[in-house]
């Protein structure tokens, strides 16, 4: 498994949280949200994902990877 | 039909926006938030709700109306 940190733009919320988590979940990834930092945690198997599938799987739900 | 505008506190986003205008219209009353001014404005039959309900179908979904 590999693991990413990502900055995200935009996350405001815990909808925002769960819009996140539930995209990366959608796709195979399991992503921890931080709205602090707004950043999110990743972690994923690297031999199916890489990191621009997970940054689209976020901006695909209206934020921007920074 | 009656109309009020009640200032809620914490929306956020748009998942704000649709999660307090939804519980509005479960409940029967037609919501329109204003992220800009923290304000929604309701219309609703006053024959069938008060602004007490309109209140509670907010704040259950996590808002506070102030």
């Amino acid at each position: 498994m590999a693991q990413v940190t990502l900055n995200v733009e935009g996350m405001s919320c815990n909808h925002c949280v769960k819009a996140v988590e539930g995209a990366l979940e959608k796709v195979g990834a399991t992503g921890k949200v931080s709205l602090e930092t707004k950043q999110v945690n990743v972690e994923y198997d690297e031999s199916k994902l890489n990191v621009e599938a997970l940054k689209t799987a976020i901006e695909d739900q209206g934020y921007d990877v920074v």
